[in-house]
């Protein structure tokens, strides 16, 4: 049996031994409560401040602009039900796109059920949101425009400054949201300067711990929390600070980014290496993910087999892939994100993600590829016959 | 300088060792994701599933009652606006007590903005809820009923089971939520025995991990999520499950549960001994938790002198204690708790909690005293004179 070749890096990843150390080490040694009056409640506080400083300075922000929460999904109900709570004067317009995570597609499908008006601007077949669709369905009445930065399924990246510069032209009342969850750590964001709103950001897809993620707020921006009570996070988040997590979070943060550009190079000459190899190697696999998309993640369909075979295939050899995105994997439902870029079912239905971290390489890309080649003929069902 | 005493275990406790080194054995060796359908994700769930059995057969209920949160804020919130989300027919009529934690208190506050009657139980001089007054609130329209089980800055504990009684008679339409955040795991509740619809639990107040908390939701009785995305938890929490964390909880619970009452024996000891000795040496000390609390916490007035000058005194002496709940503490105003007892703001700005752990022992008690005796001369207010 080869080693573990874990390619489901957009699901969650293996946290840094450093990471797992450290929140030991926090959790034996630093277990006041912040909200403490005490020295072991201060210094508990300024361990995550420290994080918190970590974190915006891998954005280029003001540490003041950043709300610690449990996870990605909770910064994203965050963003959208906290700016509406806090402005309920401002526009019952508000917009996403079709390829967003649940998180925030869920969240706009309850606000169509809440009075709002909710458009849903489609992709083109590289699963890149249609700027010209955005361009005419913008309002004076737009409040908010949720926009995944990274999709989970297939890597496609949003043109975000293109986006921020139509809201500042068309709809300059409108807050921008951007769901960073799978860009963060492996390309640079700035938000300030690119005039987002709102982003959210998650820990454990950064190699940090899982049960923490955060919330850049530009200044001046108002919201309401969605969880309340002791009044933490400056009243935007209650429930007393997973200190260890925090700071587990804020060490990824650092650790991820001192390596950003050599990380992304590395794993771009991954994907295109195993991208060639698929292609030369399997006719009739097709990559959904454009050549523009983030090289963390390759979605590949093979037709003519089920994805979940192929998967279990791999998994017995060591090898872990996801069929779509995890947290709706458990679901029999199509992947709403390759309906919208126009990709038929049975090309749907064959579809894998591949994962990537920094920490992959070259010999596991190939271990995979090897096994593609013993696994498909295996399990392909033959045109005209049975399986 | 004498060993660490650390005396504010509710606000936060130190995690044991053991449950240390799980959580970062997990984080090591079992960090799927959940939903992913390989075997990393099915190991990842079952370790859920394992946490999520330990949990019930503490509360003697089904596992499947058991919804996992980020916390006791987060278990207080989707008890209560769950509920209300998910049953709009229920009526408008909705009660607490006056000495609720924040996150509870701050969800009624906020449900009187919405239009909800809200009717906040006065407690007797011994922080006890008014059975009196409850019975003449309680009325056909009456949706939910909040009541704390073990007064977090008091230790005062509430007539569940009578509660619960007199809603079967006179109301039994409405649905009992206990929070149960410093309850649980000190003494047994059995929430279906008592007729509980919902309660609210925390792993970080029983040596357990910060960032995790429970919900016990009885069978049938539908909530809907505060959270919402990829349907997690049965769709009631969505997000990536904190595995490590909740996996910890799990392990904490077990501990913690394996010597209940050998534990909680042991700290009425200690609570004899101490409250004792403050008797016998502060002859103008009163202590403001009844004899009936519970004797994890021991909240006692020292009338001329500010609580917060007494906490740092005892913090140079390396003995930790809280002047009132901790998520509250960094606010200026005065414990609402005392307050609704009665406890008037000399005794009130002189109060300060003493709250324990079963891994205390009474030469940590005596120290405590010690300290106090040395310190409350040096830092009291002369009558009728400067200090």
């Amino acid at each position: 049996m080869i080693n573990e070749i874990y390619l489901d890096n957009s699901a969650t990843t293996k946290p840094y031994d450093d990471v797992v150390e450290y929140v030991a080490k926090v959790s034996r040694d630093f277990y006041g409560n912040p909200s403490s009056l005490h020295t072991k409640g201060i210094k508990s506080e300024n361990l995550v401040k420290k994080a918190r400083t970590q974190i915006a300075e891998s954005l280029k922000v003001d540490s003041k602009d950043i709300c610690f929460t449990s996870g990605g999904t909770e910064s994203n109900n965050l963003a959208i039900l906290g700016y509406l709570k806090a402005n309920p004067r401002a526009g019952k317009h508000v917009i996403t796109s079709e390829i967003e995570h649940p998180s925030v597609l869920e969240v706009y499908k309850q606000l169509a059920l809440e009075g709002y008006i909710v458009d849903f601007i489609p992709v083109d077949n590289k699963g890149v949101i249609r700027l010209d669709v955005l361009k005419d369905t913008v309002s004076d009445d737009t409040s908010i425009i949720s926009i995944i930065h990274t999709n989970n399924e297939t890597g496609s990246v949003q043109p975000i400054e293109e986006i921020c510069n139509l809201r500042n032209k068309l709809c300059p009342k409108a807050v921008i949201h951007i769901d960073a969850v799978q860009a963060f750590g492996k390309t640079l964001i700035n938000p300030s300067t690119c005039n987002i709103d709102l982003m959210s950001i998650s820990s454990h897809k950064i190699h940090g711990p899982k049960g923490v993620g955060g919330l850049y707020i530009r200044k001046g921006l108002r919201l309401k929390p969605v969880l309340i009570g002791g009044g933490q996070e400056s009243t935007l988040r209650s429930g007393t600070e997973n200190v260890p997590g925090i700071c587990g979070f804020g060490l990824a943060t650092e650790i991820i980014f001192s390596k950003l550009d050599d990380n992304y190079k590395r794993t771009n000459e991954l994907r295109n290496h195993f991208v060639k190899r698929i292609n030369e190697t399997f006719a009739e696999s097709v990559v959904n993910s454009p050549d523009s998309a983030s090289p963390y993640i390759i979605n590949v369909s093979f037709p003519n087999l089920k994805s979940e075979v192929l998967l279990h295939h791999l998994e017995q050899r060591n090898i872990f892939v996801s069929t779509g995105s995890a947290c709706s994997s458990r679901k029999t439902h199509h992947s709403h994100v390759l309906k919208a870029m126009g990709v038929s079912s049975k090309y749907i239905d064959g579809a894998i993600r591949f994962s990537l971290s920094h920490t992959n390489n070259v010999s596991e890309m190939d271990e995979t590829i090897e096994a593609l080649k013993e696994i498909i003929p295996i399990i392909s069902i033959k045109r005209g016959g049975k399986r």
